[in-house]
């Protein structure tokens, strides 16, 4: 296929990108981590270097990275994940308990601790005129995957947990009227990575295939939608 | 430093991880591509694989692939672009006119166009009790970047198009109630890759660098805000 070949532009050869499927496959979200250990300065820098380097509509760079060095600040916010786990428990009704048994972060035992926070709104109109939250939440995603991609390349653990107050943590971390944290990153060395995704592994839900996701030219009359 | 070696799953090396940081270095958002081009199929299959590999929050895999095939279709999509672009010109008020001279996708062109959509709320609670849309989005964003990396490794080009009205793309695409397209991606040969980044080689906007965003335990009292 010669005309799959940039001409003026570095090429990606058969290794690399075995290299970046591989990274991808093989990407967990994390929630056992080791106690007790440490992630190199310039391997932190490296790794939100390739998170800076993400996608964001109209150049507007949404993401804003704070890192939680302060063990009483750490404590505080494993305090409102306990809390929001409790009461996603309840909400869950009939699988509280299975819910309750599983391991669902590693605030405490993670090496490094950041928060991402979506920054208030610079009023990019470029590309976000219709969508403007879509696009700067979804700017501020693509971030965070660099950033997983790159942990799982430098063999460290990353795990989003996404339960939390986002008005309480906000509060916690003195974030700016318009500004929301979307993610506590939980990074450091792991033991093991999961073969599977957790909540497969334990499971708590099966993942569907990719053919039941696409589609031709519009949405199906009847999808094949998932059970569970 | 051992304790960043996990003993029992596969390791990265130095050769992979430059491979995986370069991709996202190299990782562009491309407008323009080599008309009457294709992608094989086996080589879109795999790169749909990737997107599909994605995190999502309680794995509920909220993405959905439709792939325009239609060439009325296309053109249809197309004028909905269209449509946007001169509003979205209108609302940039002063650098209306700068606004249009940029290439800012490249629908009609590119080998292969797909829409990624949000699929209806299936009632996921675990993870999103708190931030619902906000991660279903994320999931959705974590999919394409997957997408856009695999495509930048496989020496394709893809731009992601998010200047529509979601509401009219829907209704040609017939997407149930609760469904939103997020994207319109253009995927395809290119000649070349953006050295830097569309707007900032065209000098739309330039980049902040990473010190600026990242900040210590909380907000800054004074953060060093962007200046465009």
């Amino acid at each position: 296929m010669p005309e799959a070949t940039p001409s003026n532009s570095t090429i990606f050869d058969q290794r690399e990108r075995e290299a970046v499927y591989r990274v991808i496959a093989e990407r967990r979200d994390m929630r056992h981590f080791k106690p007790d250990s440490t992630i190199a300065p310039d391997v932190l820098l490296r790794m939100l270097g390739a998170a800076h380097q993400a996608p964001s509509v109209g150049l507007m760079q949404p993401w804003r990275f704070i890192r939680i060095s302060d063990t009483a600040l750490r404590g505080a916010i494993a305090d409102l994940v306990e809390q929001e786990r409790l009461l996603t428990a309840k909400a869950l009704g009939g699988r509280q308990d299975e819910f309750l048994s599983l391991k669902v972060e590693g605030v405490r035992e993670c090496a490094e601790l950041f928060v991402v926070a979506l920054a208030p709104d610079d009023g990019t109109v470029f590309g976000r005129r219709t969508m403007p939250r879509e696009m700067a939440v979804s700017s501020v995603a693509c971030a965070i995957q660099n950033l997983w991609l790159a942990s799982r390349a430098e063999n460290l653990g990353l795990g989003w947990v996404s339960m939390f107050e986002p008005a309480e943590l906000g509060a916690l971390l003195k974030l700016p009227e318009g500004s929301q944290a979307l993610a506590i990153l939980c990074l450091g060395p792991v033991d093991s990575f999961y073969i599977q995704p957790m909540l497969r592994e334990e499971h708590w839900r099966d993942a569907v295939s990719l053919d039941t996701l696409c589609f031709d030219n519009h949405w199906p009359d009847q999808p094949r939608d998932k059970v569970d």
